[in-house]
């Protein structure tokens, strides 16, 4: 097998932060803008993430959240609110002073020094607070609730230190946020949001994680509740792909969430909110990347399919393309996943067999070329991306007729959506170490020349304020962090490896993006 | 008729400014925000925006177009090329000058003066030269050539008096940029993307638009041509409602788009740009609204159908819901315009007659009313949006059974899609006044106490430069402009009404928004 002659430069196991960037940029994903910290988001990439919008804003609308759009800008008001509680608050955000460009009389631009605004206004980093302002104006009585809104929105927080998708100045995400007449309505949404993120990201992005709630430390500033789905990467850190919060009540008393309860009395509401962002498309690299580029899950494939006829700009061309068409018509008319299947006939100029590997690096799930003897046969050269590689080291090429690659590529799809999940899971189960009962194994199993360590679940018994403070310091030392106590783990009945007290559950420690 | 309660106080007729004022907030579509010019986008119309979204991008995709996502914020570089040649430049856009917020230790934040940006960053309000500067790295070869790229994203240009969907700070759009080979393919790029917008607005939004080319001084500054579709309002004024530019090779030229041609030599590209924005929704609510309210054209419409059971709070809501709930499972396996008929049943609390008319006023086109009679009946309350009043000056309820409803839905549907294009085409045709052969008739047809005069579609010798100029002076001064020269009038046969020459073609003058 040594004899592959990889799509990549850069190996995972050589240098998995090289090899990321090398798939970033040899997938079409995304490159740098040339403004601090923003990327541009490629065709290829936004077309997954398109994809990725597509079937959960379809889980969202299913459970009755309705979308709507609020401004990018929040007057500096909302946020001394919050800061009026915070001893020495200093937040990276984008500030907008001035609302005016003009002439400096050098040749240059200058902001307008006659346009400076009188309050600041802040591009948002989140719609927290601009919602709930939206929200106490909506909600009057209890049968206004719940109020549950999403929206599909750009944010920017100030990264000194950024990574394509994975920390971006400027990134995309949906935002929910909802509004309930108790306790019990809230928490069972927050609930129902991990689990709708969970079945996408299984599901829709082959994606396996674990969920669980989140540790005291962890969560969002003030929430009562955070849960979290965790999603192991390929050099066994972790990556939260998903939070939904509970916020209790007291989010609706800093924006006035006030309403007039089934007995008249005003109550405050309970508030959730829970998010995603184009962060996932850097957990899908690494999850399911390999040496030859990306391999995109069907489901959230731009194309699933791509028909690359072997042209030579002679007359043959115009018989072969027909053929092909052939094919790529006999493709759409079937459905793969509820939709038809889609299919890109690449008839670009340009060498066959550099189109074919700008493919496999992309990691469209299946190729299929077509060259004038396949023709003859009544045949075409069907290449998998999930296995790209015979024995012998070349390409697998498979070579059905026309009629039963028709036929064959919906279970063919279906299979590697599977199968990405599979692989994923089985990499994943095998990398959760159970075993250890000290916080030396811990430290040992972390040790920093086991590069590939994955995470360990141990049991502990839940301490608080400074007592966590003191074992999360402990954890940092080992750059470790808590991921979240899985739901369905074993409940415990041992020992805290932390502070040896009897355990009451189990939680995940990693190291993490 | 004159017995009629409408659902709105203001009438179109009695003051159209603030009826529609009205209609944005009857109908729940938007309201101000507290940020300056931003307004938030409610469900409802954030519901026909999406919808307006899905039908234009399967357009813009089936043309092969790609979506991809460019940053927010534009280097004041980009706007010092623009500006090098521009006197006295001086622009609306909001600039960001600071990262981090800090506590002024007075109880209040400010922008840390320690974290000043070097160079100040823009906001988008349009992406040519961001977008551009990503063109000139993409493209090598004529082999990349065509580049056809899309945009779905906010833009912000600072704007001092706003108005909800028609004029706001922040507004969504999308913007398409292309580069070419050749002029000639740049030109039909430029017409495709302007037929294709007429086919949107008239297809999807009923709207009916008149297409053609912008005169000289209407044109986006810097573009070869300029077209437009153009849309009659209630009140007889244009609203501009998509524009498709040609830009030559100048944008190239700035940008740096260069490729090495089948010759071998560099050229510079063709490029063009179009758009449509949520300013679409103000020319839906002006064109398709009554003095009840909004009326949605069904194939934009969130919801196609609600069914209101009129519910007593009592043990026979429960049957009640369940007859109402076979409708909708009837209708929901059915499609219209290629989808799934969009079924709400809206079991909210509240009182029927009122949920009745927040239907009304929102416009949803069909509403089924469901009462324990009705049930026993075996019928169902049928309300067409387009038809709300019966002679008598009564809601004009139809009660065909539940089973003839389910059948007779679809074909409603699209006579009502058909009927609001061409009720809104009527009114539009007969306003537009093609008889005036002077300029002091132009004047006297818009004079002030006639208050929806329409359009004018008048001769004209297509003069250039100063010429021009004093001819849009002249119109400025009765508050009309120029809209386009429509594809399809008239060869002119006569005399220029502004310069007396002989004429070269026919062109519309209007008051416009």
């Amino acid at each position: 097998m040594s004899a592959i002659r990889h799509a990549l430069n850069t190996k995972r196991a050589d240098d998995f932060a090289a090899w990321y960037q090398e798939v970033v940029s040899a997938a079409d994903m995304a490159e740098e803008s040339g403004v601090r910290g923003c990327m541009v988001i490629k065709p290829w990439a936004y077309g997954i993430w398109e994809r990725m919008q597509r079937l959960l804003d379809t889980r969202i609308k299913a459970a009755g959240v309705q979308n709507a759009y609020f401004p990018l800008f929040i007057p500096l008001a909302n946020f001394e609110r919050e800061a009026s509680h915070v001893e020495g608050f200093a937040k990276e955000m984008a500030v907008v002073t001035h609302h005016r460009l003009i002439a400096d009389g050098k040749g240059g631009l200058i902001p307008d020094p006659d346009a400076k605004l009188e309050e600041p206004l802040i591009v948002r980093p989140t719609s927290e607070t601009i919602i709930g302002d939206a929200m106490s104006r909506w909600v009057q009585s209890w049968r206004d609730l719940p109020l549950m809104l999403n929206q599909w929105a750009n944010v920017v927080r100030w990264e000194m230190r950024t990574r394509m998708f994975l920390r971006t100045s400027e990134f995309l995400w949906q935002e929910g946020h909802t509004a309930h007449e108790t306790a019990e309505d809230a928490k069972s949404e927050t609930l129902r949001a991990i689990e709708m993120y969970r079945a996408f990201a299984e599901d829709d992005l082959s994606l396996p994680v674990v969920v669980g709630e989140k540790p005291e430390n962890e969560r969002f500033p003030g929430a009562v509740e955070t849960w979290s789905i965790e999603a192991m990467m390929q050099d066994g850190k972790a990556l939260q792909a998903g939070t939904s919060h509970y916020l209790g009540t007291s989010f609706a008393d800093a924006a006035n969430i006030r309403f007039q309860g089934r007995e008249g009395t005003q109550q405050l509401a309970h508030t959730t909110s829970w998010g995603v962002s184009t962060r996932l498309i850097g957990a899908l690299i690494m999850t399911h990347g390999d040496d030859d580029g990306l391999r995109v899950p069907p489901a959230i494939a731009p194309f699933q399919v791509v028909i690359l006829p072997m042209l030579r700009e002679d007359d043959g061309d115009a018989n072969l393309i027909a053929y092909c068409e052939e094919l790529r018509a006999g493709l759409v008319r079937q459905q793969a996943f509820g939709e038809p299947i889609r299919v890109l006939l690449d008839t670009k100029p340009g060498k066959a067999a550099a189109k074919r590997w700008d493919w496999v690096r992309r990691g469209v799930p299946l190729i299929v070329e077509v060259g004038p003897r396949d023709m003859e046969n009544g045949v075409v050269s069907l290449l998998r991306r999930d296995q790209l590689w015979n024995e012998a080291g070349k390409p697998a090429f498979a070579a059905p007729s026309r009629e039963q690659a028709t036929t064959d590529i919906v279970p063919l799809l279906n299979e590697i959506q599977h199968g990405l999940l599979n692989e994923a899971r089985r990499f994943r189960d095998e990398r959760i170490e159970r075993g250890i009962e000290s916080f030396e194994a811990l430290a040992t199993f972390f040790a920093e020349d086991k590069r590939y360590p994955g995470w360990v679940e141990v049991q502990w018994s839940r301490p608080a304020g400074e007592a966590l403070d003191a074992v999360v310091e402990r954890l940092k030392a080992l750059k470790l962090t808590f991921r979240n106590v899985p739901i369905g783990a074993e409940p415990a009945d041992g020992t805290c490896i932390f502070t040896g007290e009897p355990a009451v559950e189990r939680i995940l420690v990693a190291r993490s993006y």
